[in-house]
């Protein structure tokens, strides 16, 4: 076993900054959060961000306080990861910040930043259900869809660190129409806000009597994917088909990337993965009828482990160099050579 | 300027195996090639190909015979590039052949082996419209469509060396029935096989009088590819306007794999290739259509360089150590620091 090393991790999203101090097995030894208050521009965001980890620090305990080796940031954007900028995040109304360097000037750390879906697909990697895996794709299914690829090890971020876009492979010609401008992108059809989408048109059919009241339980009354979700728990019919819908045109989208990326691991996370097997039973079936034969069967696809805690595990697994080619503060080779951390 | 280093490559395919002996810059100083004769069994073939091999050293420099360094093999199936086995070459009609150690008793040479779109991808990288491209795709438009991947450098082939098969992207739903048994995959759109039936179509619809011309000026009256190719030379609306539908099909798959990959560069050969600008510019223009806004500037696509010529060379390159990550017998870190050689 290596010595062990620590990092913090800042999940930054466009509500709440959350902060961890994390072990190099992905274990959170002190946590917070704060509203981020992206209303009050970016000064107050970055005192936010700071103060979680000074509180995180607090929490944590008093001897992990001076191994600290690293600070590592996921936002909600794109970024250019060799500098830390944060080119475009639409959820915090930044334009080109250099949030690197500027919370390295605060927190008189090494700061690293990347991109969310890069620090979730990391978090599972050294932590969750992509562990031990060298070519891993992780699929966040949220208000959109997005993926970090990790080939050969290694985080791939493109030439312009746009690579992974998923949720806007075509599957559906006619399909809905989506926020990128074209019709039937994957995220129109498998992201939380298409089953909620599916969801309304069944209520309004008349067909959502189960939603609704699962609604009324779990969600303030509020038909989304997660009245979808709870009804299909109670097996529900009409929230099942939506699932094994939004499941099946997940798995079109899978089969493309299996053809391409033949990956060992495919792990589906975000709010709608919480579905769990109605939702990636119908994926697996698809893919298998899909992609090319022989290929389906060389990769698992399997929920994410994480949940809400992959950010901060996963900003802190880009701090200790997971995903990295060089080496970063961790012990040299540990993301190369695909090693595999115990249990966290 | 490296000290000159020198290869050999070797283009194994179903009919014919050509080989050359390389330099550094791409540049072939010898070559041969001889029929493969498949049928009489793969002992006659590996002689073919040995034979190749010293007609091509006999036919280069004297001075350059004592400093091959290394032997690239580019072959037309399934290679675990790792052990330079061939697991499956159905041209070949070859399961299992331990390819690599088979050659390198007969050459007393190392001998690398990898399929012939990893090859086809290295010759353009070393040598062709690919140089000096560290995310770089090489799409091969033949009988099928195939590619090979360069990303961060290195060539990717996926936990199980499937990775690139960009052929099966299931392009058109309820498009023609393909090989892998699934209907409107892209080579059953935009390979020279999909041009040449398209073309069938337009003769027995009679619109096909200058394919027909064509193809009895250039392909012994066969209404392939190339006739189409010629005929869309003279400017025959009906040839045009099947490479426009061929090119537009490509520009879909094109705009899924800039989603993905994020390339610099695509690099497009293959017999079909030849169509140049009649089959590229409908694929730019689909391509701007369908990625993301700001992706398709990113990406340059342009035609292959290298014609068939990119076997040999690209095999050279991979025993020179292009796109590999460990060092290769050639100069450490060639590949790895996305070096410009100067023109071949």
């Amino acid at each position: 076993m290596d010595k062990m090393q620590y990092a913090i991790g800042i999940d930054l999203g466009g509500t709440k900054v959350a902060a961890g101090v994390v072990d190099g097995q992905g274990r959170i030894l002190g946590r917070s959060h704060r509203p981020t208050e992206v209303d009050r521009g970016r000064e107050v965001v970055l005192e936010n961000t700071v103060r979680a980890v000074r509180e995180a620090l607090a929490r944590s305990p008093r001897w992990v306080r001076g191994r600290i080796q690293a600070v590592g940031v996921g936002a909600p954007g794109t970024v250019e990861a060799g500098t830390g900028r944060v080119l475009l995040a639409p959820n915090l109304r930044w334009q080109d910040v250099a949030l690197g360097q500027l919370l390295q000037e605060r927190l008189q750390m090494r700061v690293y930043v990347d991109n969310d879906a890069n620090c979730a697909a990391l978090g599972e990697l050294l932590a969750g259900a992509g562990r031990g895996s060298r070519h891993l794709l992780v699929i966040t299914l949220g208000t959109g869809v997005g993926a970090g690829l990790v080939l050969d090890g290694q985080l791939y971020r493109g030439a312009g660190g746009f690579a992974g876009e998923v949720g806007h492979i075509p599957v559906l010609p006619d399909g809905p129409l989506c926020g990128c401008g074209r019709r039937g992108c994957l995220e129109t059809l498998c992201s939380a806000t298409a089953v909620a989408a599916m969801a309304r048109q069944a209520v309004s059919d008349g067909r959502g009597a189960a939603i609704v009241a699962a609604a009324r339980r779990i969600a303030q009354g509020q038909v989304d994917a997660r009245a979808v979700m709870a009804a299909a728990r109670w097996k529900d019919p009409v929230a099942l088909a939506i699932l094994r819908e939004a499941g099946t045109y997940l798995g079109i989208g899978l089969a493309i990337l299996v053809n391409l990326f033949n990956p060992e691991r495919i792990v589906v996370g975000g709010s709608l993965a919480r579905a769990g097997e109605a939702l990636l039973g119908p994926a697996r079936e698809e893919l298998a009828r899909r992609a090319l034969p022989g290929l389906a069967q060389q990769v698992a696809v399997v929920a994410a482990e994480l949940g809400n805690q992959a950010g901060v595990v996963g900003a802190a697994a880009l701090a200790l160099g997971w995903g990295r080619k060089e080496p970063g503060p961790g012990p040299e080779g540990a993301a190369r050579a695909g090693a595999e951390p115990a249990e966290g």
